[in-house]
């Protein structure tokens, strides 16, 4: 089965914006068996008529993103209908939608929104639950110039992803006739990184039958994708897991934020932040995860030297003597932040994010960290992350939830 | 000048790796005044066949990066001579380049990376100072099947990118005899969405001559972007800002976090931050600016009722009767982190992310926000933004931000 992808929006030719569509559809079609043949971007407008038109006598599957929002270069549907031979008519329940979209917004509907409800004749409307815009489907039976199945998907990742999720995949799996797609797992560490998968096991994943694997490095975390038989994936998945069981965050895709949520949920421990140089981002992090609100109590962003000392009661003698980014405040704002909180876990980090701000002894990208525990020693913890000031705040944040992580998993010091 | 970009590379396709290239050449070749037209990524090897002889049949200009190297699914060169019916010889000053290449790093050279010093019959070979692989330039003239010139370029962007701007972006200019490149323009606005651009100035944007227009909308914010002849663009600036001048965030690009803290800056103010449902997020914005610590003092993540008590003295008989997200809660919040804090302004936000905790009368997506100012009446405000609780952490911490940005530039009730 040919599948193409046709991603359209002038932006992404411009520069301004990184088509991360495309590798998305690669994951997500790589799951389900599939490959896609070929991507290609074109302009809003007019220039993707002539890429469909092709990609119609090519393909046997064709996804299109982009294109179907209410402005006026937004013509996708309107250019693949033509160029299928096929009319548009308004679809009234997919109009319905559009107007109770507006209405539990209590905002008016545009006129141009009604040109969002027109499908081709025949043509499956597919929900829009997080958008204006319903997507469509075009089964091969109704192109009258190819063989071609058509799906016209929204460009926006929070209501493309949940409606190529629940519509698009059940048809792909009709169209293919998948049963059981390969398995995949993903197993997702941290404190690693691809260099150790090559110099440890990558040899032996090799001589497993049946098994296809690969890397995805991100900051902080290295996941390793494994496809294949049941039998193929278990042996490398306890091959990874025996050779590098520490640094396991998870193995059914969760975070390190949601692994962190999810053991103080288990253990019936609450937990504390105080952030100098990650600004708020180890909190935001937690609170992302549903239900962090049962674990998470106090966040502290004491971004100033005078919020160290009045939130978190650190010594000002020992900021001016030894700054704000050294062992000593590190550790006493993680032991005001349990003390002022009555958490049961602080955490705490203060460092140097850059650009500015660096010296000799302590370059940008130094950071301490420091965890305090009911009935335990304060530890801590120094870091070096040369990186620009967006990537540290990551890898900072990373370091510090690792750093619960692993207090959590020792099961010690601390009383609920 | 009809440009297109060919990418190659099986890993671009599996999802592995996000094709930046695309992106990348966008900003590039615009700087110039040039646009691509059409981008498309193949798989190594054979499927670069068909995708190369159809952009010849089209283009004026053809980039294709990848599969210039030593291995057997490197086919780029051979095909591309292959298509276009020229012949390969080895490039005797190509080849000495590749042997100083590993010579200077102390290792002996493959037999593999012989064929890397192919080139077709007649064409530039452009230097790779930063590895093996040489690029490949084939002028018009040569071209058998088409008026096509082709640049063969390798895929590493420490390779590519150098190669591009020292052999690549002369050759071009001559090709498309560049003078002055168009001018490009992004206004950012918020508060209003897409629809709004099309009711309110669509039809007259429309109507300046040689401006090209489009809109990019993201959560809380949308782009309109201009491109054109300077008089289309002051125009089209200038109708866009006049229509919605009390919602334009930025001329420059600056992000909402950028221009709040800019405003900061400007007037000599700092800020803090009393966050429950955003947990951290609003900080975290602000702090990924550069200089934030100049203007943030104090973040309060006072996820619990307990930290909203004892950290920002709410009234815990309020908390009680008109539970945490309500308007006399939030004002308390923002009283309570201006005084704690001693900001010249105090932001503070509640409300309900979801997936659970959602009540009839305060559905998931409800939040009250606050605006305290030393001098000033403490303001607050209603949202409702019922999405994901990743995609209501976003709208909720933009509105917030979108609160002291209106509060810097009304100038009022503030005294540096």
């Amino acid at each position: 089965m040919r599948i193409e992808v046709i991603n359209t929006g002038s932006e992404l030719l411009l520069g301004g914006t990184l088509n991360t569509h495309a590798a998305w559809f690669g994951r997500e079609l790589f799951a389900l068996g599939l490959r896609i043949s070929r991507q290609t971007t074109v302009p809003d407008g007019e220039p993707i008529r002539e890429a469909i038109g092709e990609a119609l006598a090519r393909a046997d599957v064709l996804l299109v993103t982009g294109g179907l929002g209410p402005t006026s270069d937004d013509l996708t549907r309107e250019i693949t209908a033509e160029v299928m031979g096929i009319g548009l008519i308004t679809d009234q329940a997919a109009l319905r939608s559009i107007e109770d979209f507006f209405a539990h917004r209590g905002r008016p509907m545009a006129q141009a929104n009604l040109k969002q409800a027109l499908v081709p004749v025949g043509a499956d409307v597919l929900p829009n639950p997080n958008g204006t815009a319903p997507g469509v489907y075009v089964p091969p039976r109704l192109n009258g110039r190819s063989h071609c199945a058509v799906f016209l998907l929204p460009g926006p990742p929070r209501e493309l992803y949940p409606m190529f999720h629940a519509e698009v995949v059940p048809r792909l799996r009709a169209l293919a006739g998948i049963d059981f797609p390969p398995g995949m797992l993903t197993l997702r560490f941290t404190g690693i990184g691809e260099s150790d998968f090559h110099q440890g096991i990558d040899d032996r994943l090799a001589c497993i039958a049946g098994l296809e694997f690969g890397y995805c490095a991100h900051i902080g975390e290295v996941e390793l994708r494994l496809i294949g038989t049941p039998e193929a994936i278990r042996s490398a998945r306890n091959l990874a897991v025996e050779t590098f069981h520490e640094n396991l965050i998870s193995e059914d895709g969760a975070t390190m934020e949601e692994t962190v949520v999810r053991l103080l949920n288990e253990r019936g421990f609450t937990l504390a932040s105080a952030e100098s140089c990650t600004g708020g981002l180890i909190a935001n992090r937690i609170t992302d995860v549903p239900g962090a609100s049962a674990v998470f109590t106090h966040g502290f962003v004491t971004y100033a030297n005078s919020a160290k000392i009045s939130l978190l009661h650190v010594s000002p003698a020992d900021l001016e003597t030894h700054g704000a980014v050294s062992e000593p405040v590190v550790r006493q704002m993680a032991d005001g932040a349990l003390m002022a909180s009555g958490a049961d876990i602080a955490v705490a980090i203060s460092g140097i994010a850059g650009p500015d701000g660096g010296t000799p002894e302590k370059p940008v990208g130094t950071a301490w960290l420091a965890l305090a525990a009911r009935g335990a020693e304060t530890a801590t913890q120094k870091i070096h992350q040369p990186r620009n000031r967006h990537d540290f705040k990551l890898a900072a944040s990373q370091a510090a939830l690792e750093m619960v992580r692993r207090h959590l998993l020792s099961g010690s010091g601390t009383s609920a």
